[in-house]
Order: structure tokens, then sequence, then C-alpha cells
């Protein structure tokens, strides 16, 4: 095993095993020694006040997730992303960037603005937390921008119908300046990892190789079937010591999604249980917002993982897929994630590693890659099925999850039955 | 002036001014030495029949005009297209391709064709036309398609309705093989030059530049103006030849816009009446089909007339609009159709050229560029105005179209209410 390599002490933080987009890992937050004179600047200017998912993308951009973007996307950079999902850069080469970062602001907040060329940020609670430089105001056309995004206008959208059909008609870019790192002070924060972080760890553990896992679900034992079975194939082409990033994202989910907290609970019972090897697996929490945009959003989802330093990218059936909102079938074809993923412009130095479907074996009583030629005996558990089992406090086939695991998903339905009781007065007295 | 360039007399046509897209020209028109064998084998295959569009299409691909495009797009072609607006080339390169250009069929046909790996296409009227070879069949997601290269979905595009809407629910790729070249037969083909005959005659006039026009309108004075105003451009950056293509589109068009013959008349009008010069313009037709989808369609509009040989590219105001279909706006930014054009990955080796407003000038009585400092004093003139006067058999003002072009409009509107009248018996008798 390699011993671990040495962290440069310099300001650019660059892995030896992938570079950030762009060449440098953005970092948009103000040096101490600034920060009170920012702070009073910030006051001094007009207001834009964010949801809690516009402060999620500004810590996505603050930390360098998104590198090289330095703030919410001017015009030019929107219309590249939306039409090409990637962004020319002076150079004439290409970074992938397939999801709009925009801010949206209503009429009213524009005419406050008024000929303003920085404008203050300032949380849903009313703290200032940054500064937007040079701004550009320009239409926000949602419905160019979902079709665009998503494939589909259909209403029933989760991220579409949250956040962009009541946002306001104008969209404001410029370059950020952050006050202070963003907290959210939920017990959860040390999961936390920026990029320039995850790629001081892995130096600190000698990776030769890192491999990132984008989940939104629990870890059932068919993930960790695959997980453990890439890192032995990279062991088998040569690497010593590849390391896992169990990668769960931590920004705005849909509301039948299981919660974070529940599922970084979740996640380290899995650990706790040997599922999976503590040595070799990092977790932290990805603070991106969740899109389901399917194709699209599985090339944000890599790129932003080559920026916090994995150089493998492992991705399945559907990824950020789900049911279209109004009809009967998946919203994307299953196949066009990984095959969209492979032709992005921009990740062509990230190795994609496909995977695999894991299914129930009822044979062997364990999760294990589909064997076609006995389709039969394989059971697929989906999630609304794992759902089924642990709100009615049945025990899903044995070898399934790790019952440490399991145990954190019926307490939470449970809990779930409660709040619904509780909801549910008149039903109760009736 | 420089002398004629003698035209290379090798199959590989390479203008001097820019390389077609992937280096080569595409030509996939079967020798005549091979034909009759080809259609005896073509004569054996299952038959795909195609739809007026598709054999639109499918003389586009022959010529070369989608070069390095070989054939109706297959899966991996169709995804990059649809998400990246470009094709990524072996070498790692990009060339520009923002429309899917497929093939539709039927489940019936699907199932008839069976596993066979070759098809014969064939005309609406049954002749064989050519063969597809190493077909690829997959899944054709019209909501898909229609989201993502119009960015809507609203009902009444008119190609998505025409073509889009009533096609069958597969793709079918593969490898062009074109039994002879494509003809119409309607008194307007010896307009329609190929990239290599533009090429050869490009070269046979010397030219050191060549600017291409697309439009799908007459030409009035004020399309008249810009064009002369660019040559007079070229020539003040030292070109001592530019080259004008006058290049209307001529497949599927929408039902209100003016049909090919009518403009093609109106356009030799021009050329007569002098507005245009014939010693420095080439008229001649783009055989592709319309799509109206603006910032996506202004993409192929100009990487069409790379592979034709044109250096230069004028772009407008709202290339390739129209109003949305639902709702009282343009359906898309008028301003975006340039941008995206300028940033577009595959098209940095053409020269873009947007264009000021022309406008009718009350005060000089002619079209000129708009000035906004006496915004007051100019009259624009819509294609809808416009018409209206054709049809009303009112004049517009002096010095709007040449009065030979003006005469031919007014004789197809007039012609168009005589037809109003024969399909309106009912409403003339009572």
């Amino acid at each position: 095993m390699q011993g671990p390599v040495q962290s440069s002490s310099t300001s650019v933080i660059k892995s030896s095993l992938i570079e950030p987009d762009g060449g440098v890992l953005v970092n948009l937050i103000v040096p101490e020694s600034e920060r009170e004179a920012k702070t009073a600047e910030a006051e001094s200017l007009p207001k834009v006040r964010l949801t809690k998912i516009d402060v999620e993308w500004l810590h996505v951009i603050s930390e360098g997730w998104a590198s090289p973007l330095k703030g919410f996307m001017r015009e030019d950079e929107y219309l590249q992303s939306l039409h090409f999902n990637s962004l020319r850069l002076k150079d004439g080469s290409f970074v992938n960037m397939s999801l709009p970062i925009v801010l949206a602001i209503d009429d009213e907040t524009k005419e406050r603005i008024g000929s303003s060329s920085d404008v203050g940020l300032v949380r849903p609670d009313g703290d200032l937390i940054a500064i937007l430089r040079s701004i550009q105001i320009y239409k926000h056309n949602k419905e160019e921008r979902i079709a665009r995004t998503w494939g589909t206008t259909a209403p029933g959208l989760p991220y579409a119908e949250e956040v962009i059909t009541r946002a306001g008609n104008w969209l404001i870019g410029g370059d950020l300046e952050v006050l202070k790192p963003i907290k959210y002070n939920d017990g959860l924060d040390h999961y936390r990892l920026s990029p320039k972080q995850l790629r001081q760890e892995f130096d600190r553990r000698g990776a030769d190789a890192v491999f990132a896992f984008q989940l939104r679900n629990p870890v059932h034992n068919g993930h960790a079937l695959l997980m453990n079975d890439t890192r032995r194939r990279l062991l088998e082409m040569g690497f010593k010591n590849p390391i896992l990033l169990l990668h769960p994202l931590g920004g705005f989910t849909k509301a039948d999604d299981v919660p974070l907290d529940v599922r970084m609970e979740q996640h380290s019972k899995v650990l706790e249980d040997g599922v999976l090897d503590p040595e070799t697996t990092i977790v932290a929490i990805f603070p991106s917002p969740m899109h389901y945009a399917g194709p699209t959003e599985v090339q944000w989802h890599a790129k932003a993982r080559i920026n916090a330093g994995a150089n493998f990218y492992i991705v399945g059936r559907d990824p950020a897929g789900m049911g279209h909102p109004t009809e009967k079938r998946d919203l994307y074809d299953p196949d066009h994630g990984k095959k969209v993923l492979s032709m992005a412009p921009g990740l062509e130095k990230l190795n994609i590693l496909p995977f695999r479907v894991a299914a129930y074996d009822t044979m062997a009583k364990k999760m294990a890659f589909f064997d076609p030629s006995r389709a039969k005996e394989f059971l697929f558990i989906s999630g609304t099925k794992m759902r089924t089992y642990a709100r009615t406090g049945e025990n899903p086939p044995d070898g399934f999850m790790c019952p440490g695991g399991w145990k954190v998903l019926v307490k939470y339905y449970e809990s779930l039955q409660a709040e619904d009781l509780i909801q549910q007065p008149a039903a109760v007295s009736s």
C-alpha cells in the first residue's frame, strides 16, 4: 500500500488523480481578514432574498463543485448549459455543465436593484451571506428551461413545481463572494466535506483511484455488492488502494424520498455492520439539490465528482430518473443515462463504470447480479416495495439489507405513521 | 480581382475557404456502374415507405449537407444531437449537429423488418430509392424529442404536428446508399445545387469569401440592404471577390409561408431588377425541411452551409423563429439565435455576421438600418403585414420591395383568393 501523500499547502488544490474542471478548484469564500469589510459593503447594497434551495446552490458554487463556475450563471453560461450541456473555456476546450445553475428574481426585486452592478444575497431568515458582483439580469423563460432540462413540460416534476414554476420572471447572474462557509447546524455538517477537503482526505489515505457512488436512497445489499465489486475490479486493474466515495445527495429531494438525516443514519449502520469497509470508504454529503432530470442531471452528478477528486464514477440503471409525472412509464429510457454520460462533452477524463443490475436471488437468498437465464428466481425490490415493507412492519427477504440499516428505516416509517395519526384527528376521534 | 481557381478533379472536394465537417464531403449516391446490382438487392430487402419529408431528409443526407452523417441517425448520434447539439468524432473534435435527422417507422414496419440488417427505402409513390445498411431500431420518444428540440411541447408546432406526432414509435438508423440523385421534377431542379456543385461554382467564380443568407420568405429591400452591406464590409476587410449565396430553404414549410416556386420567381425578379448583383450572387435551393426551432435550428442552417463551402453566415433577429403556438409572444427570445450560434460547438470555424435590424425609413422612403434615435420615423413591415398588403391589392410603401418581385407576390395572393372563392361555394351562393 502506498504511503499517504502529503497534501500541498498552496491554495490551489490539485489531486494527482484528476484535475478540477478549468484546472483550478473554485473557492468563493471570502478570507476571514476581509469578512468584516465585505459584510459592511453587502449591507449597503440592494438585497435579494434567497430560498432554501437557492442557498443550497450557493453552497455548491462557493466550494467549487461547479468549477469553473464562479457564481450564478449569466445568460451566456445559461444558454450554453441549456443547449449544449457544456461551457466552452477561453482555450477552446469544453467543461461539462448540464444543469442551469441560476438565481431567479421577481419583477419587484428587479425594480429595486435598478442599475446597481452588485447586490447582497440574504438567507430566508434575513442573514446576509454573499455579494453577487457585476450582475446581469435576463429573462427567465420557464417553459423553455423546463422543456430543455427535463425533456417534458408535464405537470408534476418535483423540482420544477417546487422551484421554477413559482419563481420570478428574471434570472440574475454574476460573480459570487460568500461571506462565510455555509453551515446547516443540523448535526450533519461534519459530513459536508468540500471538494478541497475530499481531495485532501483522498491524499491522506493514499488513494490511487477514487470511485464515487451518488445516491439519494438507503443503501441495500445490491448497492453494496456493486460497490464492493467495483473495488475488486479496480484492484484487478492494478490499483493498490481504491477509495470509495459514498456520496449521498444532501439538498432538495422529493417528498416521498427518505430524508437526509435518516439516510445518513442508515449509511453509518451499513458501515458499522461491515457491509462496506470503513477503511476504504468515505461517507460525505453532496450538497446539491436534486432535479430528477435523468440523463441531463447524471452529467452534473458526475461532473461535480470530478471536482471533488473522483476519477471513476459508477452509473446504474435510470440514474436521476423517476416515473413520468402523468403517464404510466419511466420518464427516461433507463439506458439513456449511462449512454449520455459516456458521450458527454467535458467528461472524457472521467472513467465511467456502468454497473450490472442487482436483484434479490431467491435461491442464494442474497442480493446478486441479475442472471437473465434464471430470471424467475430473482426478485426486484423497488423503492416503493421497500417502503411498503418498512411501513407495514414486514421484513424484506433475508440478505436484502443489513439488519442495523433496516431498523433505521422501520423506525422512520413508524414515526411517519404516528405523525399521520396525529394529523388526522377527525379520523381517530370518529 | 483574383483569377478563377481551377476546381480539383479528385472526388474529394475541399474548398480552399472552409473544410466540410469531418474533413470530407459525404456523397451517398451509388456510382452508376453499381446502380443496377444495388437496385436488384434493394428489391429483395424488407421495405420502409418514406413520407415526402423523409425524402427531403434523405436528399439532404445523400449530398453531404449533414457531413459527416452517413445516414439516418442511430441512437448514439440521436442522443448526442438531442443533448449536446453536436457529435464527437473519433479524433475527439466536435461537429455541430443540432437537429435530430431521423427516420420513424411504425410497429407493423418494425415487425416486418424482423432481424434483417438492411432495408430498402421506398418513395411515397412506391419507387425504390435507397438502401439503409446495418440498421439499428430504437424507441421514438416523441415528447422528449419535441421538448429538447423546440423548448416547448405546446400543440401547434408545424413540424411536430406534420411530422412527429403522427409518426411511428420507432426510429431506424443506418448507413445510406442512395440509388440515384434525388429529383423533384418541379421545374426547379436546376436551382438544387449540391454542396459539391456549390463548392465548384465558388471556385469557378474565384470567390475568396462566401457569405450565405438563409431565408424562407420573399426578399425585400431590407434583406437586400444587409446583403449588399455585408459585401461592402467584406470588401473593406480586404476580400477581393466575396460571393453571396442566396439560399432559400426548399423543403417543408408551414402552410402560411409563401411556397417555394413563388419565392424562386420572386428571387429571380430581385436579381433581374438589379437589387442584387447577379455577377456576385448565386441563387440555389437548400433542400432541408424547416423545423421553426429557433436557436436549435439556426445551428443546422449554419452547419449545412459550412458543408456547402460558405465561410461567412449572416444571422438576423429571431432566426428560424415564429410566434408561440399558444401564447401571445415570440416562441424564442429574438436575440438567442445569434447568441447560441456564436457559442455552438463545431461552428468555431464559421464567421458569424449578426446583422442590424432594417426597417422602412419613412423620411428617406427606403429600407434602412433602424436608428433608435428616430424610432418613430421607421415602419416595421412584418410578414403578416406584407401578406395583408399583397392580399388586399394595396401597395407597400415605395422602396419596400422591387416592383418585379412585388408583382409576383400579388399574383400569388390573388390566385389564393380565387381558390378560396372556389372552396367556399356555400358562402358564395348564400
